[in-house]
């Protein structure tokens, strides 16, 4: 048998460091396949690319590493990975790290994220890191330790096929982090203000801008809380959207 | 107290027909502002416009009923609205009628469903609807008959917090339609096909393309089955992505 095939990709762009980091973690492991965004693609969530053509390009290639870099979302990213670069179907999907908190409902609106669910659809592994830290020049020497502890597990006892991991790490010195601690998403939302400005020619035009409304602070069992007291987050997120405690009240009502 | 308030949005374009359908339709209930995308943005998810600023333009206002467009996602709309464009929180919010499927695995890359998630994000009774015909000018008798009886009942009955409704309605006449089918999301996913060519400067891209794989076509409690056999279906989909049952598994592990 040969080495594993790793798929890894990210929202940040091939160029991140954050992708370099999960990188060399996956090298580590097996053959490497980089498919990521030519840019940033942060806030593009599970978005694919059908008005346009998307082009890739095969940015560096060595022994048990190869790079291309695409012009489309992190999941059309991985589409055309598995469609079209891989001579076969990757062991694992690592997306990531990510330059960031994708903690929360921020799960939703993440390209990062979005990246290891459809790996999960697929069939395929998949773990999305992010970093508390959206600098360009964030320090990721903690979040790769961690994120490589994590992986070994992973490697070692698999993911059941329903759900895919939301790994989030705190941006903090290695030793004040206090372990990993498995988690559900918390509730709340991202609050809008936007910022409306006016343009040159006098039409109003809107940065999206917010902060985050933590409905629940105080809940122990939920990723901002624990990555707000030093700990690692895991949420396993279900690649299946369907609310089952819902299907038979709704069933008996008449529409 | 006053007329509810309703607020329409899609993924087609502020001028698509199906979303004029929903209109009329939001109109019979309540005081409406539609505030959709100036064009196509299917396939964009839960994307939201981070880079670029956004643009609004009203585009009509009479009696009980205002009309944007904006430059931004089907998710930027509804955030505009709830955080500039509407005086209060609205009662209800629907997005579509979508020109085609968003049946099963569909609903992770629609821009019609991610609307009605943002929506119960934002604690708003949201249900989204799609008929299986992709063409402009696809006839939306049947189908708006029917998004009108579901609309009644979520009136008179309420949406649980914790989900919102994927509506779909298959393109028959509406006396073949046998009924309102509560449903789970399909297993499946869609196969690419990525079309492959070459520029007038000798540069390859490719055009995404594709079919669905279904996993389980005789499984009757599924939307694809209910789609199929005449019946319109309605998956509840849940706000929340955690897989609360693989929290306690996980937890035992030693990452």
């Amino acid at each position: 048998m040969g080495k594993p095939l790793i798929l890894v990709t990210n929202d940040d762009g091939f160029q991140a460091e954050g992708l370099k980091v999960l990188t060399e973690l996956a090298r580590e492991i097996g053959d490497v396949v980089v498919v990521a965004p030519d840019d940033g693609q942060s806030g593009m969530s599970h978005a694919i690319t059908i008005k346009r053509p998307v082009r890739v390009l095969k940015r560096s290639e060595e022994e048990g590493l190869t790079v291309y870099s695409c012009s489309g979302t992190p999941v059309d990213c991985v589409k055309l990975a598995l469609n079209q670069l891989l001579d076969r179907k990757p062991d694992l999907l690592l997306s990531g790290i990510n330059h960031g908190s994708n903690a929360s409902v921020s799960v939703i609106y993440s390209g990062t994220m979005a990246a290891a669910i459809e790996g999960g659809v697929n069939g395929i592994k998949s773990v999305g890191f992010s970093l508390l830290d959206h600098s360009p020049d964030a320090d990721f020497s903690a979040s790769g330790k961690m994120a490589g502890r994590i992986l070994k597990e992973v490697m070692k006892n698999g993911i059941p096929a329903e759900i895919c991991l939301n790994v989030n790490i705190p941006a903090i010195p290695e030793k004040q982090i206090k372990g990993v601690k498995v988690c559900r998403q918390t509730k709340g939302h991202w609050q809008e203000e936007f910022d409306k400005r006016t343009d040159p020619f006098n039409r109003d035009y809107y940065w999206l801008t917010g902060y985050f409304n933590n409905y629940e602070p105080g809940a122990e069992d939920t990723d901002e809380w624990a990555l707000k007291n030093g700990y690692v987050s895991i949420v396993p997120i279900r690649i299946d959207y369907t609310c089952f405690d819902y299907i038979e009240p709704l069933s008996k009502r008449k529409f």
